[in-house]
């Protein structure tokens, strides 16, 4: 049993979700091993990490408009405002998706499924640069 | 250090909470090993995966009609319609709920709480066959 | 590898976010392993674990409101009410936020970022005794 470290560095320019499936799949490759479980945790509070649909970019439109009328910016119940009106709104809006993803892999591949993609979720509107930490633990 | 994989194919028939607690103990029962992780990922984006309350049936159709509710049919903010009216509202409770779950064992059981079952969550009307990967790593 | 068992127990006195950050850094540190994977399952179906902004109290105040207006009390649309109005909202809050969380660990430390705490969110009224089950698996 072997494991191995790394980050992921993501630049967000604005909300919505970033597919690094790809850079997930290559680093899984890379390290040689073949049977174990993937783990990724997203070191912010302001973004998420999500499996959802590749195939209809729609989906994912669909999905980011509907958590921004879910979780409005400007409401009145906000007392944390300093950072900006899309600050609050970005902390409950990663609350309601996820902060890690564990994913089995087997024979050197991720367990999804075929219309399965990696997304980290950017829930802030300015340019960022953020981390994904990611973890492997398994066997050649 | 061992692990092992498999596959929980669950059949179901419309919207609603699979239990599959038995399913997933049996499995672990019969894998021999007794201290270690056990992970379930689900392998679609319009079902997910829950534990909740495995004692009255009630709770478990309170939380289907609240997110029925809370994420319906028809809505005009979705693009993503030529998959059904159920199709959008599956990804978006998807993504509100959990695509994986992990859960320690010990002495060959999983610590869930007394009350805690571990349901497919069914987002979509059809009748459809859903998978589960699944992953043990442990000791014996 | 090895692999270590703890419950953490946490009295709560109403609903909130409880700060555990802390005691989970201990039993790290106590265990002597450097490099693995760390993860925690709340017992219950009407509490969730959930990493949060550590730095402003308002963010967890906001947060907590906000799920407070989106799952109220007394909703007509609940059948499961004899455990008191304060139990089905708890469970829906539960079911959108988290019940297990993964942590990589790397140094002895969690990967965690600097304005991420980890909380167990509890959403019942009452003063509870509430158990989070424990999993180290990793190297020294």
């Amino acid at each position: 049993m072997r494991q191995l470290h790394h980050t992921f560095e993501i630049s967000t320019c604005g909300q919505g979700l970033y597919n690094f499936t790809a850079e997930v799949a290559n680093w899984l490759a890379a390290s040689g091993l073949r049977d174990g479980l993937l783990t990724l945790f997203v070191r912010h509070t302001s973004a998420s990490l999500i499996v959802q649909e590749n195939a209809d970019p729609d989906v994912q439109g669909d999905l980011q408009r509907f958590l921004a009328r879910l979780v409005p910016e400007n409401d009145p119940l906000y007392r944390h405002t300093l950072e900006g009106p899309d600050d609050m709104p970005a902390h409950v809006r990663a609350a309601l998706t996820q902060t890690q993803l564990s994913i089995p892999f087997r024979a050197g591949r991720m367990v999804l499924g075929v219309w399965q993609g990696i997304y980290l979720f950017e829930h802030r509107r300015a340019a960022l640069r953020r981390e994904v930490a990611a973890h492997l633990m398994g066997e050649e």
